[in-house]
């Protein structure tokens, strides 16, 4: 493959030196961006544009073109893997995803595997197709949700504002959940590594609901699986290392227990103080974060000094990549993510220079 | 007025020894009750009941009829002050509180002023009618929403999932929120003075969205005016401490900020650990929570191993009130509820004998 031209992000999570601070948003490629809502109204449904190389690759690469981020993630959905299960995705027009099957029986439950990875063959064409046409202008990331939260769907059987379902079985029947978390790991494990064998070059776990969690049941049912998870990750491939991030929405509060579960990166919300979480994780891990998304409403002049202030609270010195506390909203207007990445790359360097890398 | 029969919620809320751990649950009158249900049935609409001091006493004291609780909480809300204020408070079938006029131009915000108590008056009655009622059984807790939750709603108009009015206006034209916020301040210190004449015994401000904020954010647009109102709080009256409690859910990270406000206790949501938090906060003040309202969807034996778990976590001694760590939902069988109050009772005993008072 084509040697990196921009390895920053790789570097900056490996908490090695950058010539500046790297930026990625998470939903990068999404709805905000006139150029991905032409490509999915050709495509005809989300789940086609998931199931096409070509048109996952062509959007994956829509806000390269626009703005210069520092890495590229994978166009997917995390609910491939349910559906590779078979429980049946569906989307509901203005209803978000839902599933036909949702686990909600115990005989369900007990008869849950690992799938074949032949199922989600198209994923893995798509980081290949993506490799291909980045010709190594950044990295591309790989992702995949928690163990929990695709449980978390699984057994709600959609989007959940109080969780009752998955929560109800926690209390009274841990040991059916143990088992679905359980499946759940060793087919994230598989589904990561067959997209590092395919060619990502960091992999994102999303925890995205593991917040909504009581303090110990966090720890219990979805933490130690993402350990375990990230325990029979291949974490090199063509020589070099390849960076794991584990973002928990609402984490903030255990933030030490997540740097301790083997990853190289901590996504963090808009919550956390960026100086305090730094003091809190040392050198275990880098930081990844923790722009407002709604920030990016504001006026461009407004953003700017938000990223000012933002990195200003990290410091001096590598280990932060820049990004949001949460995925981009749908309504944000194009041209205030162009001067969040600039800010980014124009307000970090000072924080980089040789004396700040030697004195961090 | 008639003596107290059972200050224990009082005395715990200043760390005073106490014989058990008080409990009592946010939003214990409420919609999981049938003869809640049936009241406001006949009341007709929910704001028919919060403005009847008979319809209003009645539901408040439903719950003590049930459960042997340690407080009871006047039954309102918290949109009441922005009505007062003007802004036009309705129900929408199915869609929650409304404003018929929201905060949206500069005018109407440079215009909004501290409105006068007597549009409040329903609610003063509703405190003394509801003291006169409860005759002594146990405290009567006043509330309000914290001045960010009210500009929440008086700014967006309802519920929001983005906050993305409120957040927006913060980054563009903070100098806006601050004028909002000041005045909801002195509008909330006004209106809690008046229910503690009334006959509130403690107060609770109800910082219900504040944990939506950036860090820094969060300390300069919510706490501070928390802060603000806090001194303005008589806290004294019959010859009593009046504390105050002060709960932002989601506010976990910055409880030690919270715990400086100047109130007595801090209410948190169950991601926090009681153990660390009372590192944390010291002999500050004292805590409130945290079990999930979800979790009591579980089943009773399930329910009482769970009370049982979050007693040891926190410890002997006193300074803790026992409740939920957010509103209890409509969907809960109140016989769970039963069972928790009970194993609050019985499982807190062994963490307030004398040896541990002495120890503590």
């Amino acid at each position: 493959m084509t040697a990196l031209q921009n390895d920053t992000f790789l570097r900056a999570l490996l908490r090695e030196p950058t010539e500046y601070t790297p930026v990625w948003l998470m939903r990068q490629a999404g709805r905000y961006l006139p150029e991905y809502c032409e490509t999915r109204r050709q495509a005809g449904s989300f789940l086609a544009l998931c199931k096409s190389k070509e048109l996952a690759t062509e959007v994956t690469l829509q806000p390269l073109d626009r703005y210069p981020l520092d890495a590229a993630i994978l166009f997917s959905d995390i609910l491939t893997v349910p559906d590779a299960m078979g429980l049946g995705l569906y989307f509901a027009e203005g209803e978000g995803p839902k599933f036909e099957r949702p686990l909600r029986e115990e005989a369900a439950i007990r008869a849950l595997a690992v799938p074949d990875m032949s199922e989600l063959r198209y994923v893995f064409d798509a980081v290949s197709s993506i490799r291909t046409a980045l010709a190594g202008r950044v990295p591309l990331i790989g992702f995949s949700g928690s163990p929990f939260t695709l449980a978390c769907y699984m057994i709600e059987g959609g989007g959940s504002d109080s969780y009752s379902r998955i929560k109800t079985m926690m209390y009274d029947r841990p040991e059916l959940l143990h088992h679905t978390l359980d499946v759940n790991a060793r087919t994230v494990t598989a589904y990561l590594n067959a997209q590092i064998e395919a060619g990502a070059q960091a992999v994102q776990i999303f925890d995205s609901w593991g917040g909504v969690l009581a303090y110990g049941k966090y720890q219990e049912f979805s933490l130690a699986y993402m350990r375990q998870l990230i325990a029979g990750l291949k974490r090199e491939h063509d020589g070099r290392r390849v960076p794991v991030i584990v973002f928990t929405k609402g984490g903030g509060l255990w933030l030490e227990d997540i740097a301790a579960s083997g990853c190289d990166a901590v996504g963090l919300d808009w919550t956390v103080d960026l100086a305090e979480a730094r003091r809190r994780v040392g050198d275990k891990v880098a930081l990844q974060g923790n722009f407002d998304p709604v920030a990016l409403f504001a006026k461009p002049a407004a953003v700017e000094a938000e990223v000012a202030r933002l990195l200003a609270s990290f410091g001096s010195g590598s280990g932060h990549v820049f990004n949001l506390g949460h995925g981009i909203s749908q309504f944000t207007p194009p041209e205030h993510v162009g001067a969040l990445v600039q800010a980014v790359h124009k307000h970090s360097r000072q924080y980089h220079s040789a004396a700040h890398q030697a004195g961090a």
